[in-house]
């Protein structure tokens, strides 16, 4: 049997987010190379498999890119089936792309099992469609994580125009909101902040980009956060949800705001 | 036993690509309502379920977007579970906020399953990623299904900046085009059109606006497609797929291109 190079999105932490290939994957898996935002309900559906942390804690990478793709081309050689599981979509800033191209480098044979991208599932699990008939027709997804290539991709587009989502930004929120407003959006942009989006303590803020950028949002940053800007916030399906969902043992949402 | 509506996100077609929740919802279903880009293997997930076609074909809905809210409701309201399954994510141009907020005005108990969007899910099944260090550190989607809409989002953007994913754009991508190059953007700029990007007869064209603009793309646009603008097209890892993959039966993907 030959080896492959799965890269699968976990989507946005729930288990029951992944797809049906990407368990599959991991029921069939020798080796699991996993991230920072996969869960442990994730990695306990590969129960055959090694499984090493290669993510980034701190700003401090765990493990080289060039190690990484070295264990994934050597396991795979030995016929080996890898999982590489990023958090979300292995292609929305998840180096899925560096990784695709050292595997192809090395001849080694992989595929791409996209996952559930929290841009659009960590807004949707709090009420807050990333588009709204009448109200958005448009998003773009950006990284907060660097400030020079946030407000270089902020400068790329128009103020108040269309619903943004900024991912890898909790730690960042007041200085992203303040780069908005300094690039001419409203102060009063509604804006949400949407923290663990699949979990029963779910925290979501919302409020405006001038109460983001004063960095008063009590919110615990600590956990994976989205950022979501612009009308779209101000829907109002989240009350709706929890208000409606009370009690259903299927699901339940908490709120702050 | 209560009633539920879950508005549930099919992915970009591949039944695997549906999410485990998704698949669960469905085995427990009642009432399955269902639009075109709805693969027949996932409605087989349903098996107890009455299902009907409620979505567009030639531009005519096949149900009204009030009928629907009220089949939903009344069938929650008989406790009946109930699944609103949509193409790619149900808040990504699904018009799942406004059935939520029917749901709501209800007092209907329901729920949001975020799916894989077809946004990030084709291309990356293409070799595009939508985003990629040193490329691409945003991307924007946006619905391509209505020209006025279009040119006012694509008005929000500069040109040449971020990667432009348009949805729903496939009949009119030599218009898409147009606009793009009228607002700046240059001629060169490489674009990509997928089409049925999860099935074995994928196609992919690789090109440049002005090729599309020209409309002489030689693809089959009776499936459905996504179009990407922006220097990730060429990344490169398609190929390098194609050629890793090739006899690997789990899959077997096919370019034109």
């Amino acid at each position: 049997m030959s080896g492959l190079v799965s890269l699968v999105g976990a989507g946005p932490g729930d288990p029951e987010l992944l797809t049906r290939k990407a368990a599959r994957r991991l029921a069939e898996a020798h080796l699991v190379l996993y991230d920072a935002l996969v869960s442990v309900e994730a990695l306990a559906l590969a129960p055959r498999a090694q499984k090493f942390y290669v993510g980034k804690r701190c700003k401090r990478h765990a493990m080289s890119q060039e190690t990484i793709h070295r264990l994934m081309v050597r396991a795979a050689r030995r016929g080996k089936r890898v999982v590489r599981l990023k958090g979300g979509d292995p292609f929305v800033f998840g180096r899925g792309g560096e990784e695709a191209l050292a595997l192809r480098a090395a001849g080694v044979a992989f595929e791409v099992v996209p996952g559930v991208s929290s841009a659009v599932a960590a807004p949707a699990l709090a009420g807050i469609p990333v588009t709204h008939r009448g109200v958005s027709s448009a998003f773009t997804v950006v990284s907060g994580h660097d400030d020079d290539a946030f407000t270089s991709a902020i400068g790329q587009l128009t103020p108040n125009g269309v619903t943004v989502v900024v991912l890898m930004g909790l730690g960042r929120s007041a200085s992203i909101a303040s780069t908005l407003i300094d690039r001419g959006w409203s102060r009063g942009t509604p804006a949400a902040i949407v923290v663990d989006a699949w979990k029963p303590q779910q925290q979501t803020w919302r409020g405006t980009l001038d109460q983001l950028a004063a960095d008063s949002v009590e919110i615990d940053a600590s956990g994976a956060g989205t950022i979501v800007i612009g009308d779209v916030v101000t829907v109002g399906i989240q009350r709706t949800v929890q208000d409606a969902v009370a009690g259903w043992p299927l699901q339940g949402r908490q709120s702050r705001a």
